[in-house]
């Protein structure tokens, strides 16, 4: 393997602007437990280029929504390999490698730097909580047995049981690789910055960034989203507004944006609760991006197909919202 | 592979006594994640054979604190291999092949089928919480796939993020293959037993033995523990006093065994949690049992390698107590 | 104050049979705020003298959903009086005095002590959670401040944000006016009744009786039950059955009433969780109440007064099951 | 009654600055349930007086740390009534009249009224947990019988078991009193200041003024501190370093301080924890105010007097470092 030598290493300085997450696009008929070869990589390969397209600044797939979790190794690899090849190095490229023990995390891990994924947007193992010291243990572990893939904490705490507390980002900020995280809320984002010393820039979810950036204008410059591949112009604004604020200290264009990308989320989240968003997940955030119709994610992969109806309308309404946005943003 | 020709697909009535769980003796080294074929093999097949002269009614492995979740599919096909042949079809053995989705574990059910094993003890994804129309499709799909083999339902609530309600116990049972639950508690099992019409015989934990035999005298006829292998007598007089019991409506001696080994157990739960004890599960028990010193159980392999000090202590002076309990026992 | 010198203080051997918990029932109007003197004492006597002439073996008042959080003290001292009158010592009864704090409790359970109640069921104060430390000291006081009174630990962890762990059962034992607790599954009630040396008797819910006095006939004698309100037949027969079969051995009627109970229930918790219905109880069993008809419960009081209609639906129906039995089982 | 004549009911717009919450000062011995009349009224009076003086722009009282849950009746209106005195208007002051009903809030919030508090931090009953509706509507009932009163949400969710979800905001700020509340936590501050239309000025803790006013200058003008009687030269210069951040643009000063304060609650929350914090809040409170010594908080009133003595030495360091920041600030 060759392409892994031109790498260069990343560092939290290069982590900024909008980093898009996209969904595992399934062929039909994916479903069902006895289809093999699920992914449709044509779709995929369609996908990367138009988001490099349109401007996004990073890719990340294979997290929860992107069925990191459900997919077989063989489908991972042939994913992997196909946006890579896409990307050509344009821009940083973060695929999924969370599995259930040290060992299999880094065999994936290893897999991806040799295919010439940029780094690993990397989850605990879940089958049994980990304790702070276990869950830096294991970062550090996937780091060392991968000196040239950079790290992406996946921070969250309902797919992987753990607080991600502050002791944790004091601990695990001292290993280089970590750069950055994908991170939900800002409740605890300033003592989170303090502790980890500004040496990753955390993530905070499109809708949260507008706040995130008035709080820390300096450092927090980049934020995750899975609204690109609903049509990325009103993230695109999103991000462009806010660096426009932060120069200037006007904020009411950021914050236009903003309220309008909030709004689209009103019927995202079943009963406005996030662990209720939690237990079905990858089918509303599959569900969102079907209606809104820039990509075609297809169905879920097994177990996770079923949903309450209810909650898939949400998730729907959702999706035509965020494609009006980024329609009337388009023109 | 003929072995599994030989099979005959058990029932619901083919589960009792005593089913003892083994973990997966590891071979020392094997917390670095740079080792690879870490299971002392010659040891399984030592503790199957000890395990199995004492008396043992069946044998469970890689579940929580088997470290199903932490063994590599080579290591764990090994390790099936070694016990599979060491049994010799004496008695029923029920591996574990949870893993993160119903294809994965239909690829290990099928391999454990075609290794000779009787049974899956069979967890949930558990990446994404299921609702119960997911975890009841999840056991249809495996059991439709792998027809020739029992399925004992993993009801582990920390573990798989899944509360197993009563609505799922009425419609699991209606799956032939799942015959038996490793089950936690007794709080519910009244109900449960009724909704799942009595075709899967719960098997509670030692402790909670006499307790579920004296509600259902002619139905809890089983149990799992783990303390077989910390020296298998009590458990043993345990099973046979309520057996005793249940014909002759005395229940004094099975009584007083239960208290003997709930008294082994005073230290073993830190603060007296099952949520603490489950954040260290796998660490906690292979402690006691290598204190016990019926079988070596050796290190933990990675993540779940750390633990407090005094929760160590606590699952150590377990372990003694349990072998003082053998070994008076066995005098 | 006379009455109370004429009682001599109840101990655990004076706990036995079915102990009927009844709501306060309320006037027309009772949900609006501005309404005082809500109670409807008439009622109430005739409540009261319905159930001891039906064969109940003791009352129990002001709980959750006796409305203990909602009513005026003065409400709740003539709806005392009124039941003390009623009873004329003919059986136990203990009121509910638990609030926000240790002196409070103590006032509270002082003038019931006053009125000639024979016990408090007393939960926890519950603004801020209790340790078990503040939680056993709590009891002592109260206990040393009111040495003329039975308690009974109102043992109800949604209430009371306090998990009733084994530590705590262990210390509280040893206060000798603790002599019983309204008790809420079986799941721990055997190290429950072993840590307590059998010094408290547990009150379960009717429908887990059978089970527990399975578990220990000669202990587990009394249970509590918001059924008996409802028609007091089912209740009564299966406290009769259970005593008969305790002596015989044969439980298959035991088993049968408390099944025919146990279908009662199916849609009293709604989806059936306890946490949901703890967010309703008071609601929820007043609606079942005035479904079943023999008692008039009335409305609730604020701020208790909202439920959403499926919920209520399902206590309906309950409700007239019971009845139904009831009907049945008093031919 | 004249007081409350004078009084002009306060609008969102008087809410601004620091809002001050000091506890109920204790005599020595009001640990014991024994005690009445606890309360060090001339204490209280002094610190009042020392707080006004010092330029605080809101007096609070009776929360969770106030022990609004501890206090008698008769102390609680003892104590208002010398706040009252002592106020003269010259700031306004919300005393706390939670109760475990509607009827009992209005009755205390109606007493406050005519001792002259100008609003009340009311929070919810707390038996049983209060859904949406239920919790809007009892502070509708509050604010209908109580017209003169300003309401600030006491929004605790660990004391109210209520999780002052969105719906929440949107709809109890359609209530004209309901002007403030003591918020915790920057996490859901957008989304809830825009449901609220910004009818509600949310209190944030001091620690997270600093974000919250970042993020919204021009709204986020006043918090809420328990530091303040630790010695108020900290929290005073935070107000006045935001306000001048929010007309220059500079920050560096105002995040300076929020630093510096933050770092002395480093060792307040046990674990980390706000659980756990919660469980001990008012032990911890005083406990941390006792050892700055700028004012003498007495003892615990029953039953929360008990805390874990690691848990108090983290405290007695929060009050020493608090006490050190006031001194060198006040140099």
């Amino acid at each position: 393997m060759t392409t892994q030598n031109k790498r260069k290493l990343m560092t939290v300085d290069d982590v900024h602007g909008l980093w898009a997450i996209m969904p595992t696009p399934a062929k039909e008929g994916a479903s069902n437990w006895r289809m093999q070869d699920t992914v449709d990589l044509e779709e995929t390969a369609r996908v990367v280029e138009e988001l490099i397209a349109s401007g996004v600044d990073a890719i990340i797939s294979t997290g929860t929504f992107g069925e990191g979790a459900t997919l077989t190794r063989n489908e991972k690899r042939d994913f992997m390999k196909t946006i890579v090849k896409t990307v050509k190095g344009r821009v940083p490229y973060f695929c999924g490698t969370t599995s259930l023990n040290t060992r299999e995390a880094i065999e994936q891990t290893k897999e991806a730097s040799e295919i010439g994924c940029d780094g690993t947007m990397l989850g605990l193992p879940m089958w049994q909580l980990c304790d702070v010291q276990t869950a830096v243990q294991f970062y550090k572990d996937v780091a060392e047995a991968c000196p040239d893939m950079a790290i992406c904490v996946y921070a969250n705490s309902e797919a992987f049981k753990f607080d991600f507390p502050r002791q944790f980002w004091a601990q695990v900020s001292e290993i280089p690789q970590v750069i950055t995280a994908k991170y939900l809320g800002i409740g605890s984002l300033v003592p989170d910055m303090n502790l980890s010393q500004r040496k990753i820039r955390f993530l905070p979810l499109d809708v949260d960034f507008y706040a995130a950036a008035r709080i820390a204008p300096e450092f927090c410059t980049a934020f995750w989203t899975s609204g690109a591949v609903c049509g990325p112009a009103p993230v695109l604004k999103l991000r462009d507004e806010v660096k426009k604020a932060s120069k200037t200290g006007d904020w009411d264009e950021a914050q236009k944006i903003s309220g309008q990308i909030a709004r689209t989320y009103a019927t995202l989240f079943p009963n406005g609760s996030f662990k209720d968003f939690s237990t079905y997940n990858i089918n509303l955030e599959k569900h969102r991006i079907n209606a809104a119709g820039w990509m075609n994610a297809g169905p879920c992969r097994p177990p996770y197909i079923f949903t309450p109806e209810e909650y898939l309308e949400g998730a729907y309404k959702s999706g035509k919202a965020w494609a009006e946005l980024h329609q009337n943003l388009s023109k």
